[in-house]
């Protein structure tokens, strides 16, 4: 597998790249980014995965995530996917609504025409891009984990659950926690997987720990004031599943803060340090 | 005076404003940012001025300076500019280059038309944009610094140096450090100033350490990889001005770094605790 480099910049003793590939999951020229921190001549390093929500491409933590301080610390590789595929050819929203097609992927695999043959973000999240950074970059595949933001933490959120042996952790800020219950996920889930709701269930996360699935622990951060909280988000309901199912989850609800990268560049650091001391050794 | 709040998030215990008001020094609205840091009711803080390089607004720095974790832990109220007045009636470049007009006030008052009228960044940075702040955040007016990046590290160095005893730190990230000897300045300087040298030496800092002025010390940070270093920045201009003059300059050449946020971001919070250092008490 070939993949172009985009842009390379030194921060924090690391390199900050953008990298660009033609993928065979959905059809596509996909862009993502790999920060790689300081590190020792043929050293293997931990790897997080970033998801990011609707409408962002990996720019959006790229540029405003501040992840690369701890990651420099903590010696953590972060990769962030874009989060559909783009290109002319590639359908969007009917009415070009922000919250499905291009920028609104869902990280599924779309059964549903004209999606099905580029919407195949699970795949290539879960699989394609994770043997090309393999093979490109200094990764020890066996130290890695997930955290996403809004549709990308509903993304890490189910990503996680049903991989548990290959993450060691998983953690969200503000995630889409049961998209079969909101209008978002209704919406993207029908509108890439069709009606049947049984099928639904294999990508969201409280469906999915309902019917058995189980991780470790969790972490997630939500503002209390993010305008999607009630409507979109519901993090109550994971709190219930993770409650029956025996699931730790750290659930913490942060004051005065909403949405946007303001919130995520805050909690950053901390969702490292806890990805980082799990994917010790 | 009064302004408009634009947007305000919570970030890192503090808050994150952006606001717009009427210049009477540019004659058009002008849009800036202000980080207030978690701090206890009544207390006044010290400030730190931010003048941005050419092509930014107010929103570079904002949302990838990377300065809110540093300012929060250190009690810093962070100020960003625009870096010229905007609007319709707003004269730019000649052929639209990025390097004068719209995006590149170069922090001077013009006096030649058509910029006379609206170009008056020199006013507005150092006098009425102080005067607003003052009256609307709590600011400890005895504690500022100022610091910038490329044309904006110009405008720390000369505001700095022309006022001594207002900021109690100056320093810069790949600053033009002589405008009258290089490109962007003499391009610049003639355009807003006309072509009298004489008058450009006030607006260039190795001219204003040549001609006597002073400062107690300077912190520059320089990428080695900077794509301007050898032709538009020229450190070692400063470097030899303060050498003869007995001003003690730290000059770091950052290897591998470019001229990018993910340079200035990689060293802000170094630059930030050099600041705090010297506006404590």
């Amino acid at each position: 597998m070939t993949m172009q480099t985009v842009s390379l910049n030194r921060s924090y003793g690391g390199t900050q790249g953008v990298y660009k590939h033609a993928s065979r999951a959905t059809g596509t020229d996909m862009t993502f980014s790999v920060y790689v921190p300081p590190h020792q001549d043929g050293a293997r390093l931990p790897v997080v995965w970033y998801l990011s929500g609707l409408t962002c491409t990996h720019a959006n933590v790229t540029e405003k995530g501040e992840f690369r301080a701890a990651c420099a610390e903590l010696g953590l590789i972060f990769i962030a996917p874009d989060t559909s595929p783009r290109g002319a050819d590639v359908p969007g929203d009917a009415n070009n609504a922000y919250d499905f097609g291009l920028g609104a992927g869902f990280y599924v695999d779309a059964t549903q025409e004209p999606y099905a043959r580029n919407y195949r973000m699970w795949s290539y999240v879960t699989e394609e891009l994770p043997q090309l950074v393999a093979d490109q970059f200094p990764i020890d595949s066996g130290r890695q984990s997930i955290l996403g933001h809004s549709m990308g933490g509903h993304g890490a959120l189910t990503i996680a659950l049903r991989h548990p042996d290959r993450y060691r952790a998983a953690s969200a800020f503000a995630p889409i926690v049961a998209p079969s219950q909101v209008p978002w996920g209704i919406k993207a889930l029908g509108g890439y997987l069709g009606d049947d709701k049984a099928v639904w269930r294999k990508h969201d996360a409280v469906a999915l720990i309902e019917d058995g699935a189980r991780f470790p622990e969790l972490l997630v951060d939500q503002g209390d004031a993010d305008n999607f909280l009630a409507e979109q988000l519901r993090p109550e309901l994971l709190q219930n599943a993770c409650a029956k199912a025996g699931i730790p989850l750290t659930l913490r609800h942060q004051p005065g803060y909403d949405h946007s990268y303001y919130f995520i560049s805050t909690f950053m650091a901390d969702h490292l340090r806890w990805h980082a001391a799990r994917l010790k050794g």
